[in-house]
């Protein structure tokens, strides 16, 4: 059961595969590069493109396949609680958590297990150390991990605002994002068609959907954040847990004291969702709504196994905030929110910063793992500098590669648009792959056990210029092409060096006439 | 004597001023942008444009003017030593290093000294921690120092080969990467016209320019690396002195033993000068006459003040590579030849490499500071990935902003075709900013006193909505404009948010109410 995936976004000579479980009746999807020099074994990568990445045509009026359907269906009959975090505690490995299993292994095994076993997923997932999102309602989002001992994930964030962007445009970008290697998506629309324009992106992402559950309450108030209630609050909740979203911000740790924390800040509160609830608290005169009913919250999201993502509202927005009072103080109340989560059996992350000089990244990472009980860790870049609009996907990938080799488990991507305008579909494809960038460099540094095999594979192509290979194997492979494409080259040379300067071309001749001496004597 | 500096690239609404010294009659040239908001200072930031960033309009025909001209012959009439290191040793501060001083500063003082002294400069460059590149007959370059007490420095190459580019197009990149702030120029020119193309590049920088010596011997033989001669190079040497060249990349650390060690290598030798010595070694069975002729070459350098820029020609080429044997013996023997260097008092660079994981990165500073007696580092990247063909500005930035951060002095820049194709002037412009990020970025967390200033008014002008400071302040403010001025937006909030969301307009409403309340109280 092979096919060929060529959509324009992915032309790399390569065939999704299937893996099929042990412990259950599952097929795990990856893709499979076969490289020109055929004496080399064929080089798995991790997919997240789904039924995308396939040669299959899926309808986007009808989304594609439902694949955890019968899984969840199998539990709902035998009565099974439905979280992933209660049946891990229970010591059972779901369907998702094998899937996963497979998936980061990319099937590969060793001592006759995989790479990283099913075992240790279900054990991390009981832990509360790593996440799996996956709402019974969002069937058709393939099962991944988010969790230090796991892979580095990415997060792209699209939605359209006020001033821009329509549903169609959106699901285009969504999809875009899963070809390109998004694990997660946030739909962060805060316009017209709030609800259809998810139920479009839910219905066709093989990935887990987050959403900002605020933002919708605060349009069914007119925008006015003052006249929010828990209960128009709750009610959105339950309308989007029942369209399938996989993980809600949920910014519960913004209390009414931390606010005056932030008066001696450059940039003041720089979270939109925290900005609400801090206009919500102040004009009221009350304590976040979010807070006092976290007991609630939890109670709706453990019917659907909706993770919560718990928000920080007082993320520094400057180089200058970095660290500050405000941002520890939110951080220790998600700690202690993260025990009660735990209590229902939701799963947990933890949204970190922002903009961080380097030398303050570690701190950040370290806190939270101590005051957040090693919950994973999803951070926004961080920005390393404030001076670069127009490429902070550069100087937040440098923050992210960083706080990823640190140990956070899921990197909020940036794009180059960040503090200007709205991403367009290629604002997505720089951020995705600087993130991508960002997240590789961070499992290399951190020895995952399936990262470094692509980079040697890329490595040999280059010296043994197979040049298509090396397209093959990039993580843009039309970008590179088209750059390639445009310059003369031979067959053993390219037009950076001509053929005299080529350093490889005469180390292989260097090698030939060592070969040649060694046999003279 | 204040210009306005409006060339497409730096549209800042900026001026060039020119701070005036106390201990020499010099003038420092820097860049002064003033606000929408005049309740508040000026920013100041430094330059690297020379009189291609003030309002002159210099006849590329002619080349810019000769700063440096009258000092050097002051110092030769009175029959001084020429070499900045050996005058430094003496205990005299030269007009060089107090306008490295005042440049570093931005022309800012505490407690009556410049933030950085130019005894700081002078000490620094004696025990030979940083260099100031700087041929006597290259007058036209402004000084600069490299060193890891001061702020990092960025180079970028240029340079034809024997399949592409032309004079004038390699000049006009030279002279838009000095606008954009590339510290010094790497002509690595191996096609034809390699002397004229050089000549035109060095009458118009006033930046600092590096040449690789051996690509040019090589052209003189016709490409037949077995063919080279000491003579030949020697002659090469001085021909590039003459015209100027101020710092030289000499391989003269692949000693023969150390060829064999590149065996077990996935990518063995990527350095195009390196490949050429060690095809010479074989070949004639010769140790590298380099190594053998050093202090010869450093008899040369010493009469122009050409500096010596150690290369690394066993840099790894692969992730798989980094840090191996072969690269740190070549390691060691830089040092033993950092020692002859100074003895002569021809100022040293180091070089590194190349292609490093994030965790092995930290290892290469460390040792090149103990092996090379903290000679200071001049790194290329390092790339923390192998995957991303197209994009390795960015693969390199998160290596040259951490290395920057451990203590290189001098981050020589990556463009995105980088393995695929020599760069345009677009690529010259995204390796740039790419690398000025990077540089920024360690400069933060090292905590160089004049380094967040920037950030902070860029974090202010967002905060307060005023997006024209936003632009000036940015690295690219032309991008930054454009990337802005496609959207619609109003005066206090943005397409990406639109009004509601507004984190900054909330925080503003929110100061506001909590003013009133305090009041009322």
């Amino acid at each position: 059961m092979t096919q060929n995936c060529k959509p324009n976004c992915c032309n790399s000579n390569s065939e999704k595969i299937y893996v099929k479980g042990t412990l259950h009746d599952i097929e795990v999807g990856m893709k499979e590069i076969t490289l020109a020099d055929k004496s080399l074994p064929k080089v798995r990568i991790y997919d997240t493109g789904g039924e995308w990445s396939a040669n299959t045509k899926p309808d986007v009026n009808k989304g594609v396949k439902r694949l955890r359907e019968p899984w969840i269906k199998k539990r709902a009959n035998e009565g099974q609680t439905l979280t992933q975090m209660a049946l891990a505690k229970q010591g059972i490995i779901t369907p998702e958590m094998e899937y996963v299993a497979i998936r980061e292994s990319l099937g590969h095994m060793k001592n006759g297990s995989y790479l990283i076993t099913p075992e240790l997923v279900r054990s991390e997932v009981a832990a509360g150390r790593a996440v799996i999102p996956a709402n019974i309602n969002h069937p058709e989002a393939e099962p991944m991990i988010i969790g230090n001992r796991f892979l580095t994930k990415i997060n792209t964030n699209i939605g359209n605002s006020a001033l821009g962007s329509d549903i169609d445009r959106e699901v285009e970008k969504a999809i875009y994002s899963c070809l390109l290697g998004g694990d997660t998506l946030m739909d962060l629309s805060t316009g017209n068609n709030i609800h259809q324009t998810r139920d479009r992106i839910i219905r066709n992402c093989p990935v887990p959907i987050g959403t900002v559950p605020i933002y919708q309450s605060l349009e069914k108030v007119n925008g006015i954040a003052e006249e929010l209630t828990w209960n128009i609050y709750r009610q959105t909740l339950i309308e989007q847990c029942e369209q399938g979203v996989d993980y809600f911000t949920i910014h519960a740790g913004l209390l009414k004291n931390y606010v005056s924390l932030t008066s001696k800040r450059l940039t003041g509160i720089v979270s939109r969702g925290g900005s609400i609830m801090a206009k919500w608290m102040i004009a009221n005169g009350e304590e976040n709504f979010l807070y006092t009913h976290f007991e609630d919250i939890c109670e709706i999201l453990a019917k659907y196994d909706t993770a919560v993502s718990l928000g920080d509202g007082l993320r520094p927005g400057s180089i200058h905030d970095a660290n500050d009072q405000a941002q520890f103080a939110e951080l220790a109340t998600l700690g202690e929110l993260t025990k009660i989560a735990r209590q229902h059996n939701v799963q947990v992350l933890i949204e970190g910063p922002g903009h961080i000089p380097m030398n303050k990244i570690k701190e950040n990472v370290e806190r939270q793992q101590e005051l957040c009980h090693s919950a994973p860790f999803y951070t926004l870049g961080p920005l390393t500098t404030d001076i670069a609009p127009g490429y902070d996907h550069i100087t937040s990938a440098i923050g992210a590669a960083l706080i990823g080799w640190y140990g956070t488990a899921m990197l909020c991507y940036v794009t180059p648009k960040e503090h200007l305008a709205l991403p367009d579909k290629e604002d997505v494809r720089n951020g995705i792959i600087a993130y991508k960038i960002a997240a590789h460099a961070a499992d290399l540094a951190k020895g995952h056990p399936s990262a470094q095999e692509r980079d040697d594979s890329m490595s040999r192509a280059r010296f043994d210029f197979r040049w298509n290979d090396q397209f093959n194997l990039a993580l843009d492979p039309e970008r590179a092409r088209e750059y390639f494409g445009k310059s003369s080259h031979g067959n053993d040379f390219c037009t950076m060096c001509g053929p005299n300067f080529c350093a490889m071309r005469i180390s292989h001749q260097i090698a030939d006439e060592q070969k040649k001496h060694s046999q003279n004597q």
